[in-house]
């Protein structure tokens, strides 16, 4: 079996080393991943520059392939360019450091690799370990494992993949697997403006989730039940609901 | 009415300024727009790097804040720290040069604007020209002028923008108004690789839709009728269909 393997905080992020140490053991491997850390570079390509991919090595070994790209430019060349006639049978995005539920996730590159797998045919889930504290990506490397071997013996729709995000806890405390939904709880944002020395203003983006009354279906309530929740997740945005509405908009003699 | 205009060809892009002409007969305009190019974007947003914002002139005169981010910084710092107390009354993103059609949305900084003006509960489109060559932005932004009117008049659910694509014919010629979901239809790509003077190698992307069976309903189709555009979108990526079947794959004892 030939997995594919990515993420968006970069090829040299310990989460992909752990996600890599386990999947290693049921399948031949490919690292394919950006050189830096491309968080919230949404579902992001490069038309503009180049891409450049160069050879990466850990431990005086070749590990996987860096490129100077998004999540989603990683997908596309290593399905068109670096793994040619061997389609992988899988691809997991992640371990990403900090969750990628409700509304972020369609800032997530973590997420949108997974997406770019689906379009291209290829069961494909994304996995976070929802703390940026002291990290332990164990549990969630070896729910990987495991999950990727029920995955390639299922089935998922054309452009459908799985949004997983795993509670930072031990195995032995996980309180199941919940299927949910993505929730839609909002933020407050603010913007710290600063002075910088030359006098010259900046910003920095930060903000609070709004609270919002959700069902306990959503991700992020799965988390808090210190369940591992997993999100089926499409790219189509169409609102089917609004189409016959908008047929009955006065927008006939508008030129 | 105060209207925010942004885009993702940047401040200086010839669709935002015939926008802009037009959109400021019918209310107070606040351009709040990339410093630089950034098509293919996505939904990214910045936060590893400060957000630097400078007031941008035009023929002498003061037209618009620049951002050095994304479209959706763009919208976010708009809202939350440019406009402060008077919040916009409409957002309309572009006028893209190129279309944002099929599944070429899920790249398009243009409708990511859009998306973020609906999370923050503004009325919001997104408006793009579908050709590159010799592009005639008049049509589109006219329409963009008399479909604001009405929008403002109408209801959009929380969270749901619209994005619109206009084809690149005189206002005479158009067809009429189609309201369309995304087409599906995928690309094959190519990676055209190349060696720089120093030996190094690098890749451009390039590609080609796959013909695929489409309903006459999708945003291309109407653009080959001549007619302009209009998909409701969300940002909900919830494949909901998937949610049942996902409880009966056989995740139980995976730790």
């Amino acid at each position: 079996m030939k997995i594919l393997i990515t993420n968006d905080d970069g090829i040299n992020a310990p989460g992909l080393y752990a996600l890599y140490n386990e999947i290693k053991k049921i399948g031949d491997v490919v690292v394919v991943a950006p050189d830096s850390e491309k968080s919230a570079v949404g579902h992001a390509i490069t038309l503009s520059d180049p891409l450049r991919v160069v050879e990466f090595s850990k431990n005086g070994h070749f590990f996987g392939y860096a490129v100077k790209g998004t999540p989603a430019d990683c997908v596309k060349i290593a399905y068109w360019a670096i793994l040619k006639e061997e389609k992988p049978d899988l691809l997991i995005s992640g371990i990403n450091l900090g969750s990628n539920t409700g509304i972020n996730i369609i800032y997530s590159g973590t997420v949108s690799a997974a997406t770019e797998g689906a379009m291209l045919g290829i069961p494909s889930f994304a996995i976070s370990l929802t703390t940026f504290k002291n990290p332990d990506f164990k549990p969630a490397a070896i729910f990987a494992r495991q999950f990727a071997s029920v995955l390639v013996r299922q089935r998922l729709p054309q452009g459908v993949s799985l949004n997983i995000n795993v509670p930072p806890v031990p195995l032995k405390e996980i309180q199941g697997v919940a299927i949910t939904r993505q929730g839609k709880a909002l933020y407050r944002e603010e913007f710290d403006k600063r002075v910088d020395p030359q006098e010259k203003i900046y910003y920095w983006l930060t903000g609070a989730k709004v609270k919002i009354e959700e069902t306990d279906d959503i991700d992020d309530q799965a988390i808090i039940n210190k369940k591992i929740s997993i999100t089926p997740i499409h790219y189509d945005l169409t609102e089917y609901s609004m189409i016959n509405e908008l047929k009955n908009w006065p927008l006939q003699n508008l030129f």
